[in-house]
C-alpha cells in the first residue's frame, strides 16, 4: 500500500438523521490520530461548502466537544441538497471542487448521506480519477429511510426505527384510555421503501401496536383500504391504530397524499410528500363517523436523539471511522458498508462496497416480507429490525435538556 | 383522629399523562400497605366503571407490575370524560355511585384529573358528605395543562413540558440544516393555559430554542403574527421556529383555529381543537412564499413517557402515596397540591387544598412573565419551570422497547 499524506475533507448530505454526527466524530477522530493526515476540514453545507470554499478547520475543535456529536442530531455542519451535473455535459462545478482540493491539498474525502449524496461521491470520485488527481474517496452511508444498496442496514435507521416503535407504543395506551372510540392514523416518513414505516410494527411485539400497516413497496388502494379499517373497527369498538408510509401510492404511481392536495417537487424531482395521514383521516372520519386523529411525526422521527439506539449510535461512529481506517490503507472509490455475519447473535463486519453501486440504487423492503393483504408485515422484519434498536442509550443531559455538541466552527482563512 | 375501616377505590379520569400512572403506583402501594385498609379496588373508565361496577382487585396485582406503573403513559386502568349533572337537578347517578359504595364498604375514594375530574370528585365528596355516609375523598393533581388552582405544579406537566423543550431542540438543529429557509410552526396543547407551550422557551437557553411563542393568555392578532414573523426571517434568512397554543384566540375569543375550519364540541363543551398550526403555516407559506412545516405535537407529547421528567415521575408517585397518608389521617374533601418551599434550592411540601377551590378554576400563566410584544415568555418562566424537568430518568427498556405494566386486571365479581 501506497502512504498519501495530505489533508482530509468530510461532508453531510441529504436529510438529517439522528446520528449522522456520529459519524462525524468518528471520521474526525479517527482522523485527527492519523499521522497521513496533515489537517482535518468539514464542509460547511456540503459539497456547496466546498464551491465556496467555506471549511471548517477541524483541528481547532475541543474533542470532548468532538464526543457530543455523538449524541447531537441533525448535520452540525450543515447539509446540502445540491445534484451535480454530469461532468460530460457541464464540469464547471467539478473544475472548483478539483481547485479547491487542490489548493487545501485535500487527499481524503468523505462525503456522509444516502442516495442521492452517494451519487455525488461517485461522481467526484469518478472525476478526481479521471483528472488524474490522486485522492481517496469514501463514502459513508446515512439515511432513516434505510434504502441504500450494498449495507445490511443504514446508519439513522435503527435510531428512527426505535422512536417511530416507541411512539407507537406510547400512542396506542393513550389512544385506547376512553370507553369511546378513536382512530389514529400516524404518518412516517419514506418516499420509496416502507422500512421505516414497518418499524412500527416492533410495537405489536410488546402488545401496543399497529392494527394496520401500509408500505409504498405495493400498491394502495383507497377502497381496499377503508374495507380494511372498517373490518378492523367493528372488532375493536372503533379503536385503532393505522401507519402509514408518506409514500403509498396507488396502481398508477399517483402518490395518495395528492389525492388531497397539489404536489410541488424539490431539487432532485421528488415529490414534496406529507399530509396523507391527514387526508386519510379525513375519509375515515366522513365515512365512519368516529373520532381520528392524524399524528405526522415529520422531522421528529429523524432528530429525535433522545431516543435514539445506542447500537446505532455506535455502528454510525464507526462506519465514520472505519471510511478514515481504509483510505489510509489504500482504499478508494468506495462506500463503507454492515455485513450481519449471523442472525442469533448479532454482529457486523464493516465492508466496502463499489460507489457505482451505492449511488442511486434503492433498495426496498423484500415482498415476501409484507403479508398477502398489503396492510402489515411479517415476523421476519422483526427478526431484521429488533436487533437494530438494542443498547442502552447514554444520553448526556444538562439542566434536564440535551447536552448538544457546541462546535468552534472556526473557518478556515481563504 | 377517628380510624376509619374500608376499601379505598381509585379512578383515573380526564386526558392521559406520562405520569398519571405513577400516581396509580403511588395510591396502590401506599393503600396495600395501610392496615385500616380492607380492599384495594381501581374503577374501569373513572366514574363509569363505578357506575357500571366495573372494578380491579389489585391486591391481586403483583407489587413489581405496580411499580413499572411508574414509568407507563396514559390511564393503566381507563380514563373519562363523564360529567355529572348537579345532584340538585339529577341525583341517579349520584344515588348509583352511593349504592356501589356501600356495597363494596369503599370508605377511601381517590381520583385523579385535572379541574373537570377534580369537580366530578368535588361533587361525590358533597354528596357523600350530605348522605351521610363516612367516606374520605382526597383529589390526586394531574395534568400537562398545568392550570389547577392552589398547587405550584401539576403532575404531567413536567414531563410534557421536558418533551416539548427537548423536542424544540431538536427540531431547531433539524431544520436549520440548510442553506434554504425553513419556518417550523410547532402546535402545543392547552385550551386556555399556556404553561406547556411556554415550556419551548427553556430550549432557548440552550441556543437552540423557539423564535416566537404564542399563549392562549392574550389576544392573537393575525396581522400581528405575520408581521412578527416577517421580521424574524428577515433577520434569520428564513429560518424559524414559531410555536403556538392550541388555544390561541382573537380579541373576540374566536379560536385561531376555527379560522381554517368548523369546530366540534366535546362533552363539557370545550371547542375540539386542532389544525391552528397548519393553518398558520399555509398562511406562511401563502405570504411569505417560504417552505414552512406545520408539526402538530398531538398525543405524543402526553403520553412520551420514555421522555419523562424524574423529578415529575417522583412527585406525581408521592402525590397518590401523600393522598392515601392524609385520608387515613382524617383528611377528607381535599386535594394533594405542591407548596414550593424556595426557588434556589428546590424543594415541595405536599399539602392539601380544599377540592371546592380545586373543581374549575384554571391557572393561567401570569401576564407578567409574557413578553410586551406578546410573543414570547421572560425568564420568570425558566425560573418556574426549569427546576421541575430535573433528575436522571430510569425508563425501564425490554428488547429495546419501552417497558410498561402488565396488570392482570382481574374483575371483582359483581
Amino acid at each position: 500500500m501506497k502512504e498519501l499524506k495530505g489533508a482530509c475533507l468530510f461532508g453531510q448530505s441529504g436529510g438529517p438523521t439522528s446520528v449522522i454526527n456520529a459519524s462525524a466524530a468518528g471520521v474526525f477522530l479517527e482522523a485527527l490520530n492519523q499521522k497521513n493526515i496533515t489537517r482535518v476540514y468539514g464542509a460547511v453545507h456540503g459539497i456547496r461548502g466546498i464551491l465556496h470554499e467555506e471549511l471548517i478547520d477541524i483541528n481547532q475543535e475541543d474533542p470532548k466537544e468532538l464526543e457530543y456529536l455523538k449524541n447531537t442530531p441533525s448535520s452540525a455542519l450543515g447539509s446540502v441538497r445540491y445534484k451535480l451535473k454530469d461532468a460530460s455535459v457541464d464540469d464547471t462545478d467539478y473544475k472548483r471542487l478539483l481547485e479547491v482540493f487542490k489548493k487545501y491539498d485535500v487527499r481524503y474525502f468523505f462525503y456522509n448521506g444516502g442516495n442521492d449524496s452517494m451519487d455525488t461521491c461517485n461522481k467526484i470520485s469518478k472525476y478526481l480519477q479521471q483528472a488524474n488527481y490522486e485522492c481517496r474517496v469514501i463514502g459513508v452511508p446515512k439515511t432513516i429511510d434505510n434504502d441504500l444498496f450494498g449495507t445490511d442496514h443504514c446508519p439513522g435507521f435503527a435510531s428512527a426505527a426505535k422512536y417511530v416503535a416507541t411512539s407507537t407504543m406510547e400512542v396506542y395506551l393513550d389512544s385506547h384510555v376512553y370507553d369511546t372510540g378513536l382512530i389514529v392514523v400516524i404518518e412516517v416518513m419514506g418516499r420509496h421503501a416502507g422500512w421505516l414505516t414497518a418499524a412500527a410494527s416492533l410495537a405489536n411485539l410488546k402488545g401496543c401496536g399497529a392494527d394496520l400497516i401500509y408500505l409504498p413497496e405495493v400498491d394502495f388502494d383507497l377502497d381496499k383500504f377503508m374495507a380494511d379499517v372498517k373490518a378492523v373497527a367493528a372488532k375493536t369498538n372503533n379503536k385503532a391504530i393505522i401507519v402509514v408510509s408518506e409514500g403509498i401510492h396507488d396502481k398508477d404511481g399517483k402518490f395518495i397524499a395528492e389525492y388531497g392536495k397539489d404536489v410541488a417537487h424539490d431539487s432532485f424531482g421528488h415529490a414534496q410528500l406529507g399530509g396523507v395521514g391527514l387526508f386519510l383521516a379525513g375519509k375515515i372520519n366522513a365515512e365512519l363517523g368516529v373520532k381520528v386523529r392524524a399524528i405526522e411525526l415529520s422531522l421528529l422521527q429523524r432528530c429525535a436523539a433522545h431516543c435514539g439506539s445506542a447500537r446505532d449510535i455506535e455502528e454510525a461512529f464507526n462506519a465514520g471511522k472505519m471510511a478514515v481506517k481504509y483510505a489510509i490503507s489504500g482504499e478508494t472509490d468506495k462506500m463503507v458498508i454492515f455485513e450481519r455475519k449471523n442472525q442469533k447473535d448479532y454482529e457486523i463486519e464493516y465492508k466496502l462496497v463499489d460507489l457505482l453501486y451505492a449511488a442511486n440504487t434503492e433498495k426496498k423492503v423484500p415482498l415476501e416480507w409484507i403479508n398477502k393483504e398489503h396492510n402489515g408485515v411479517n415476523e421476519k422484519f422483526a427478526e431484521y429490525a429488533l436487533p437494530l434498536i438494542q443498547g442502552e442509550l447514554k444520553f448526556p443531559l444538562e439542566d434536564g435538556l440535551p447536552r448538544f455538541a457546541h462546535l468552534k466552527k472556526v473557518m478556515v482563512q481563504k
